[in-house]
Formats: C-alpha cells, sequence, structure tokens
C-alpha cells in the first residue's frame, strides 16, 4: 500500500485534518491502534461534558437546600453511565465510516516506524511520502507496588456501579472534574495532591477558593504535599500507602497523576524524528526533524495548552499550510482553558500569576457575585480577574464561578480582536441578564 | 428648587445616566413615586433571574430522571421567594443612597407638568432648564368585570404560599417566564393566549417547540385564541370566563397581558410633549417634542425592544449628548433578546421570520443537538437558526436550548464587528467544550 499522508491516530486533530485535506486529491491513510475518534469522545472531554450536565443541576440543587430547594437532586452513577453509553453510541460507532466518508483509508493496528517513508501495521509494510504523527497521550503510569490495582478515567467513564469511597491520586483537571463528578453522586473522595496546589496554571487564589468550596460544599478530603508510594489490597477495597503512613482504605483507587506522549511503539528513531518524554519536537510549521513527518495535537512537545481545542486548530494550520493556502508558521490564538469542576475555573490569555509580577500590566480583581452582577440565584462566590496592558487593552482573564466557563469565553473575543473597547459597548448588547452583559462595563 | 436636570423616574437607565452625568458639574434631581431602583431590580430583570436559578436546576433535574437522576430537586416556591428577598434586600434599599452618592437630589412622589420648565411633585413646584422622562412601562390593565382579582407580576415576586392552580393571561415573556418558575415550584399552570402563537417577536417556530416542550415535560395547559372576559369569586379560589365559556377555576389569576407606558400622570401637555398610547415621540437625539425635555428607557416609542439593556444604551448615549461627548444621532446596535423559559429562547440581529421572506438573506437551520454539540447531557433539543447576507456575514441568530442566552451572547459579537470570519477563527479559541467553542464551525 502507498499513500500520500499516513496519519498515526485518529482523534478530533484528525477529522479536522482529513475535513482541511478533502479536495486536495491527496490518498490519505488513517491508522488507530485503539479506538477510532481518540480520547476525546471515547473517553475524554465528550463524555465528561455529558456526565456533567445531570452533576451540575444535582451540584446546584445541593448548594441551594435550605435556599428554595427543599430536597436536591439524587444522582445514580449507574444509570447516567448507562444513559452516556446510550446517548454516545450511535455517534461512536460511526467514527470510523465517518473517516471513510471524508475519503481515508482506515485501518486498525499499531504503527511503527520502519524508516523515514515506511511503517509497520499489524506486520504489513505501508509506505507513504508524508506521515502525520497524532497519536495523543496516554495516562501517566505510576510505578509503585500495587499499581495494578489503579483504575484510569476511562475506567470510570465505564464503572457501572457506584463506589462508596474513592481516592484520586493527583489533582490536574481530570482528577479534580472526576473528584466533583463523583461527589454529585454521593461518593466520599479523598484527593491526593503531590504539591501544596492542584490545577497548576490556574490562577492561584482561584485554585485556593476552590479547593474551599469543593473541601466545604462537597465534603472532598485533600491530602497535600504527598506522593503515594504503594497500593496494597485489603479486606475490603484497598490501603495507599505513603511516605507519611497509610492514607486509608478505598474502593476504588484512582491514577489521575498526568498523561504522557502516546510516543514508544512509534519507533521514531527509525525516522530520524526528535522526541523528549514532553512528546515530539517541532519547528514552526508543525514539521518534525524529519521533513516529511509532521506532527499535531498532544503528541506534540509545546508550550500551547494540551487541548482538544489546540489540537483542531493545529489540524485546521496543517491542512492549509499541506494544500498551500498559507505559507505562514503557526501562531497560537488567544486559547480558554476550562476546569468543569463545581465551581469552574476558567483563564485565557496572560495569567494572572504571571502578570502579578511584571510591571507591564495591571490587575483588577472583581467581585462579581454582587449588585448587577448577582446571578441567577446560585448562592456563587463568583470572583473575575482581568490583566490589562499598557494601552489599557484586556491581555488576559481569569474567573472562578458556576459560570466560569462562558463568561471567559465572552471575554476572549475582546482579548482577541483588535477593536476599541468603545467600539465594542457601540455596536452591540448582549441579552440582559445573561452574564455576558456585564463584559459591557468590565471593558 | 432649580436644577440643571430633573429626572423622572429612576430605574436603571437612570443610574446609568447619572453615572455619565458624574463630572459634567450639572445640578440634578431624580423623581421617584415608587421604589428607588425602578422594575428591574425590584420587581422585573433582577428577582426573575433570580429565581431563575433554582428553577432551573429543579428542571433540569426533572428533565433528567431516569437519565442519570434518580430522584429530581424540590422548590419551594415560599422559601424561594424569602431567599430571593434577604438576598437583594441591602441592595435594593441601597438604591436611593447610591443615586445621592452618584451626585444627584433624591425625591419621592409623583411628577406632573406644569409647563415646559416646572414640574409639581408632593404640591411642591420644581423648576428646571431640562428634564428626562424615564418612567417606563406599568402592567396592561384588564378591564374587565372581576379585574380586582388579578395579581400582577409584582404580586407574584412578593406570594409566599405556594398556590396549587394558576391562570396566567398573557403570553409574552413575562406570561411565559412566570409559567416556568411557577411549574418548577409543582404549581398547575394554565396560560391563555389571545393569539395563536405566544412570543411575539420570537421565531415562530422555536416558539412552536417552546410551547410542545413546556406542554409536555412540565405539564403546562395552553389555551389559544381566547380573551378573558370576567373573573368571578368561586367557592374556592376564582372563575374564568371568556366568549368561548368558563376555563376553568384558579387559585390565583395573574394577569401578564402586556405593559402600557406610565405617562398619564405626567400631564405631558401641559409642557407640550407629543405621546401616544405607545409612548413618548422622541427625534433621533432622544428629545422630545419640547426641545428642552428627553425621554429614555421603556417610556419612549421605539421599534427597539422594551429592555433595561436597550434603556441603558439611551442613557449612555444621552448623557454623552448632553455632555458634549457626542453630536451624532443615536443608533442602535445589535441587540440580545431572552426569555427565560425552559429552554430558553434567544435571538439577535434579523428576525428568521422576517428573513424568510426576503432574498436578500439565506438562512441555516441546525440542530445542535448531536455530534461534536451533544452539549452537557442536558437531554436538550436545540436548534440554531442563522441568518447571513449576500455577503455572506452573519446578520442575524435565533436558538431554541437550555442555554440558548449564553449561544446568542457569543455570537453578537460575530454580527457586530465588522472582522471576517476567518479572523474570528485565527485568533481566538473558545474553551472547550464550552458551549461557544462551537461558533468557529457556524461562521
Amino acid at each position: 500500500m502507498k499513500f500520500d499522508y499516513v496519519v498515526i491516530g485518529s482523534g478530533p486533530s484528525v477529522y479536522r485534518f482529513l475535513l482541511g485535506m478533502q479536495n486536495s486529491g491527496k490518498k490519505i491513510a488513517v491508522v488507530e491502534k485503539n479506538r477510532f475518534g481518540g480520547i476525546c469522545p471515547n473517553e475524554g472531554c465528550e463524555p465528561k461534558i455529558f456526565l456533567e450536565g445531570a452533576a451540575r443541576a444535582t451540584l446546584t440543587s445541593m448548594r441551594l437546600q435550605g435556599k428554595g430547594i427543599t430536597q436536591p437532586a439524587k444522582l445514580d452513577w449507574k444509570e447516567l453511565i448507562q444513559q452516556k453509553n446510550k446517548a454516545m453510541a450511535s455517534f461512536l460507532n460511526n467514527m470510523q465510516s465517518m473517516y471513510e466518508g471524508l475519503g481515508a483509508t482506515t485501518i486498525k493496528g499499531e504503527a511503527s516506524f520502519v524508516d523515514q517513508h515506511t511503517i509497520e501495521v499489524n506486520n504489513k509494510k505501508i509506505t507513504a511520502d508524508n506521515f502525520v504523527i497524532a497519536t495523543g497521550k496516554k495516562p501517566h503510569p505510576l510505578n509503585i507496588s500495587g499499581h495494578e490495582y489503579l483504575l484510569t478515567s476511562t475506567n470510570l467513564f465505564e464503572l457501572e456501579d457506584t463506589p462508596k469511597n474513592v481516592a484520586i491520586i493527583g489533582s490536574g483537571y481530570v482528577g479534580m472534574e472526576f473528584a466533583t463528578l463523583l461527589s454529585a453522586a454521593g461518593v466520599k473522595v479523598t484527593v491526593i495532591v503531590r504539591s501544596g496546589q492542584p490545577l497548576e496554571g490556574f490562577y492561584s487564589q482561584h485554585v485556593h477558593q476552590l479547593v474551599d468550596e469543593m473541601k466545604n460544599s462537597l465534603g472532598i478530603n485533600f491530602i497535600f504535599n504527598t506522593n503515594v508510594t504503594a497500593v496494597t489490597e485489603a479486606q475490603t477495597g484497598y490501603e495507599v500507602q505513603s511516605a507519611n503512613g497509610n492514607l486509608g482504605t478505598f474502593d476504588k483507587v484512582i491514577n489521575a497523576s498526568g498523561r504522557v506522549p502516546e510516543i514508544n511503539a512509534l519507533k521514531l528513531d527509525n525516522a530520524g524524528v526528535e522526541y523528549s518524554n514532553r512528546g515530539i519536537k517541532v519547528d514552526k510549521y508543525l514539521t518534525t526533524s524529519a521533513n516529511n513527518i509532521y506532527a499535531m495535537g498532544d503528541i506534540v512537545d509545546k508550550t500551547a495548552p494540551a487541548l482538544t481545542s489546540t489540537a483542531q486548530f493545529e489540524a485546521d494550520y496543517l491542512s492549509a499550510l499541506l494544500t498551500n493556502k498559507t505559507t505562514e508558521p503557526l501562531r497560537y490564538p488567544v486559547i480558554g482553558t476550562v476546569t468543569f469542576t463545581f465551581p469552574q475555573l476558567a483563564q485565557a490569555g496572560i495569567s494572572i500569576d504571571k502578570a502579578k509580577e511584571d510591571s507591564n500590566y495591571s490587575i483588577k480583581d472583581i467581585d462579581i457575585t454582587q449588585g448587577d452582577f448577582l446571578y441567577a440565584g446560585t448562592d456563587d462566590h463568583a470572583r473575575l480577574s482581568l490583566v490589562f496592558d499598557k494601552q489599557n487593552h484586556l491581555v488576559g482573564a481569569a474567573e472562578i464561578s458556576q459560570t466560569a466557563v462562558d463568561d471567559i469565553n465572552a471575554l476572549i473575543p475582546v482579548m482577541a480582536i483588535d477593536v476599541d473597547p468603545e467600539v465594542w459597548k457601540e455596536k452591540m448588547i448582549m441579552a440582559f441578564p445573561g452574564l455576558a452583559y456585564k463584559i459591557r462595563t468590565l471593558i
């Protein structure tokens, strides 16, 4: 078999890439060793956001108990997972044929490079003029005694019985979001944090407030500055050990200690593709050290956040580059990031923590809970921080609230589009009292 | 007493007006016959959106019953109203002093014009060089037998016991939103619609879907093409009569048949100010037929929607005009409108119904429930319609969904700011899977 392009991996970036290449006349193959569609729809953002609907309604009703709601909603994890499986089944089952509909040949199997123009899949050789590596990341393995007892986030999405008592090792957004979802289902959750603060990269003041609210409202237990050293089977569940001693016994122990590049099986050395433990090295054109091999998505060693949205942006760029629609280098735009915790954290642009240490920026910390901003009676303690540059242009924003993601998304155009704030006020009126309305008084 | 400006009314537009006039050195009085702050914070959008938080959580949990939620939340109207009163008390009690803090003299009483430079309040004459009329609208009185038994939306916001069975006369956004709120509290609601369709001005297809969902999910009863002719006291509650006969017996009957200009007491003829039953006539500079008298907000006879947001926009314009910051006529921007029903309707720009009859526009009707748009597992049937002009620029949008207001607010900048859609895609990535993310594939 000989192709113009072989794409290794089949996540959301590959979908966008195929869309972009659709009228190029190129012969393209997509090789996937796991489930077509990749992490996001199968075991990442899409099932997560599905579960979030019921969890948020439940948590909001819990929060309003005694404040208008006399009996909070009750969420059943098993029923919710079954509902999710049902709702997503046809969508997920059609992924492979959807890719074929976009003109690609799809191949199921694990790819490894033989040389710069050849890979091997299922013991067969496939040659191509060019390759695009989009294998993404996988859960970071914990090399501790008893690691075989650990579940991953993927297992959680398939867990059909509701545990009573769960320990989550790791406090990135996967760990923190699952802590939220599970506690909405009545599970007693303990989060074990390696450092003193979860959610590295989010605004530290907001993270502290989030931890307080997760402790006080959701009853989640946090153990800080602790490395898990072993997991042992107990009579009922599993014991988690650390250098500081036994951390308790849990029905389930989740490894959410991060994600690492899905790189080893690729045998990149055979193709002369450089990489590190952070991923594959690319230049500003997403080209690897082998000039016919490109990379996109989470597998790329980059400072931009490893998100579905970023991966799709890269795919749009790469297909434009390869079809001669652009010759410019890749420039990352203003990128919004969010944790679907309760409350949510969201941010975009310059980080507040960094801006505080840089005299080029001024910061406004705003309590948006009160007055005209008293939003929707959800007993929220909403805080928004804005970063302005010397020209008084909005260049960063971070929020903690039950609607932070929508608020920050509403602010992103103000940061990204070079338009005078007065023009924003003259040209549009957001629906009132929708939350975006408040923008006009903030910029 | 002699002032540079006397403002009659004290709603949100007046707050914005005082802000805009703050450094003008002008002597300003604000006359209010009712509660300072006007309708929106006291008995309009702000208490509405407060109640909406608990109602939405409850309705979402009801909708997800058997789909992840085994027991929906229970909302208690009395407790919720008490919570609202508590949360808003300090804010509302401080309105008058807030206005004084902005430099205004506040006067409690009903104003009527004596001549073009004089009003009378509490039997005292007050003279001013200029007047700004911002008295807004009041509930449309129903001149039927038994009208004394009718409650208004204002009464509902203060109702501390939960009725079992309520009839709402009228199906504008006030009637439809209260139908939603009350049914979240377990009240059996009947909406009596004068015509064949509620919510005039919203996209008819979406209104039909909304009525279906309110019937089927919330159990709300709709009676169409019916005028109420009388309300009579019954043994338990009130009987509602129409030309078609008796419509039933209800604990409470609500008059939500519309709002009319708060005009009569003003004695506008004494000042030479022209008006009709639609409100006060103004030119493009918000100036009435008397050249020292201005009007803003809902009292203005206008085609732009009578909203708090529009009123505040007019106030910003008027203070800019009067402080010589602009000499331009008022130009209304793209304005978002919303009904906080369940699901929500929201829209902005060119109306879909009108665009369908105009060959200058093309329309995209999109089911945004499925695939990449499967949002947050709330079992939503979300539909978005977009209007494009001949240059393929987005000029109108309407949505029905549980998050329509945030979606439409996210699309408003695309309509309002003259930027190539490609630039939107290049310059920003909304937080994924936040709902605004989908914009990039729609424009």
